[in-house]
């Protein structure tokens, strides 16, 4: 049994809920289906999601809700009409918990910002189940809360409740029916709407496919594969057809978008396959992420992933690391302001530590500073607000060090130094610093090195 | 003016001595005379040291110390007797400061093993002083309290009373004396006799530099130069001419052997180059190590130091460098057993820790490993017992990335992987790791490539 989520982009019009449609049919294996809301159309064009947070914005202002709301119903509607459900009573029924949305007590802003935003998959998800019961298919509507699914924390950031695991395996399911379950939106034990943070809904689907026991989790997105390196740096690079759960996490921490690397996490702890697949190619295969793969012996680097949200603190002080405690005062100036670090290379009398830029303002900043100086004295503090990471990522890395030399190589060819290497911290990756002026050349130069 | 320290095979036979004499009276910047304590003579000698420690040890156990008193006055002796002075009062002198050792009161085992030991320099000191005035040089016994040097803290591990060095530049000094001081011996505010830790005539010619604001810290040992690479692993190698204060502590951190690292941080304090010479072979000139030096275009490295004493421990959690506080917790529990840590690479979810192996015992490291299950439940946790490091140290290495590049294509056409490379952390060094196994291999390979 395959767990099945399609992305916005394959949900954003008539025909390509048809795609969809298509898709589920010609498997019968297909049964857990995971929807996102209706994304963009064309360049340009605004997510329901996006759409929803306008309506929000616009209740909290008091202001008139009506034309955002016309806005958002003609997308279900648009999509409705390509089936002609144009004037069936699901667009009412979608129509009236759209107007609810505004009517009802929230506990905070958040709760409302959640509740508003996870309806363009609630809606999404009822919608398609309208549809496939007009093409005869035996669907039906799912919420997260009829399978248990539970979750707690920030409304917007939502965590799972471990026990949703066991109440969605206790979930009856048939061969007979396919359940149609809207992504990224779940509820509280008080019954109050919530969200998953980024990437909410292939977090929802690898939390089904986990609870479910799927066979496999099928992502069906706008892409026919994830590719070796970012198209809008090395055009039409090489596609990945195999990939393990590590690579895919490494990857994706340093750039990569197809995951964000946390939605993945359930699907790995149970050890089920994903494949990555296009809704508008079906046919090809796209990239299976597993637990294992067989490394290429001539060229084991699967992906290059590249990222500039760092920044770094370089710190200088004689003597440095023969002190018990000096990284450790360190860290607990960085607790304080609740600042996580990324990496922490060390010399003998240097540190760096780098940062997700995310994390810091200048306030921020200037206390970390103010508080290393009175508890460290260091000789020298500088931050280096851009700092650019490269990632080479691949089982087996370690193993071929012919493969880091051709890298090495062909950088020094092109003239770029490195600011920072980093390897063996991971075992299947490198990571690479460069100046942010000459992320975009490194990468092209190690790709055509590697691949 | 210079101050100009001879270490222990300078000093351990009356030749020896001549030597020194001849090398002192060819410059009469020459001034401020730092003697060790006499050392080896041939392979398999014991230096005085060594039996001072004897005869500490055998007065602690109450038994009869009249063979090594003997053995050790006749060290002195010898020396004497090059330049006649056998019968002299000098030598009567050391044996009787020999014998009042063992009969003095001590506060503790440490004050009294700091007392024997400091003996070798300081006896060493008034006979150079005698031989010198026998030969009619202007040359005067200082003990390190006339020149009002004072230590605090462990009596074997002394550290500098600041005051110091105002005490020294108030010492009046003219162009007429010769000043005779022994090193590695240092005396408390309550007049105990200290001694430093490692290098400790090294430490003591060093902070006379500084407080005599020395033009030069000449440090004469029985090598022509610091060579590029361990000579031991790599036969005959080239010397190094010149390199800066940040490369000799990185070589030295990295396993060179010609300086402790932390004995040469008064002249970098102070801006004072050392020059490192050879009393046997007092023309050739030696390695100047100075606060900067020219890099060489084509090839910014300065030697290449190699080191067996590490050890790691290897640590996985998903989404281990997300959580604020990961790393702390694990720092507390280094410092509960008051271990630190030499480097700490990381990956997404791996962590490397690298330790100097001296501070692991078996139950520290079962503690250790405890305390991070119980605390952070990692899903590994790996020691590795044994990490050899190669550091390749030279300013400019960062700005020469085809330097880097042709040490790995060595390595890959050697066949040796790298389990880790940290390059970055130092700004003048790569750091990498190998198999111990094939750490000579490795040194041989970069060497070669480089030089």
């Amino acid at each position: 049994m395959k767990v099945v989520k399609f992305g916005g982009s394959s949900l954003a019009t008539g025909s390509q809920v048809q795609k969809v449609l298509d898709i589920i049919q010609a498997d019968e294996d297909r049964r857990i289906v995971v929807v996102s809301a209706p994304g963009k159309r064309f360049d340009g064009d605004i997510k329901v999601t996006d759409l929803l947070k306008s309506y929000a914005d616009q209740t909290i202002a008091g202001a008139d809700t009506t034309e955002i709301l016309m806005t958002i119903l003609a997308r279900y509607q648009e999509i409705a009409a390509h089936f002609l459900l144009e004037d069936d009573v699901i667009i009412s029924q979608i129509k009236q918990q759209l107007i609810h949305l505004n009517r009802v007590h929230y506990p905070s802003f958040d709760h409302l910002y959640a509740a508003f935003m996870g309806h363009g998959e609630l809606l999404n998800a009822q919608l398609i189940a309208a549809v496939m019961q007009k093409k005869g298919l035996p669907a039906t509507f799912v919420s997260p809360a009829e399978l248990g699914i539970t979750v707690t924390g920030s409304p917007r950031s939502a965590r799972l409740d471990q026990e949703s695991y066991h109440a969605i395996s206790n979930y009856q399911i048939d061969d007979s029916r396919l359940l149609i379950i809207p992504g990224f939106i779940a509820y509280t034990n008080d019954g109050y709407a919530a969200t998953f943070s980024r990437g909410g809904s292939d977090i929802t689907g690898a939390i089904l496919a986990r609870g479910f026991h799927a066979d496999l989790y099928e992502n069906f997105t706008d892409v026919s594969a994830i590719y070796t390196v970012n198209p809008k740096i090395v055009p039409h690079p090489q596609s990945i057809s195999e990939m393990t759960y590590r690579e895919m996490r490494e990857l994706s921490y340093a750039g990569f978008a197809v995951f964000h690397d946390e939605a993945i996490i359930p699907v790995i702890e149970a050890n089920i396959p994903i494949n990555v697949k296009n809704t508008n190619d079906p046919q090809t295969p796209g990239t299976m992420i597993m637990p294992n793969h067989a490394v290429n012996p001539s060229n084991p680097v699967t992906g290059i992933a590249n990222d500039n949200r760092f920044a770094a603190l370089y710190l200088h002080r004689y003597l440095l690391n023969r002190e018990v405690g000096f990284t450790l005062k360190i860290l607990q100036i960085l607790a304080t302001y609740n600042v996580s670090y990324e990496h922490m290379p060390s010399g003998i009398d240097d540190m760096t530590i780098i940062f997700d830029k995310a994390q810091l303002t200048p306030e921020i900043k200037a206390h970390i500073s103010h508080d290393i100086y009175a508890t460290i004295a260091p000789d020298e503090l500088e931050w280096l607000d851009d700092y650019a990471i490269i990632m080479i990522v691949g089982e087996g890395m370690q193993q071929h060090i012919g493969t880091f030399s051709k890298i090495t190589a062909a950088l020094s060819e092109a003239g770029i130094n490195l600011p920072m290497i980093n390897q063996g911290a991971s075992q299947i990756s490198t990571m690479i610093g460069v100046p942010v002026d000459r992320m975009n050349e490194a990468v092209h130069v190690i790709y055509h090195a590697v691949f």
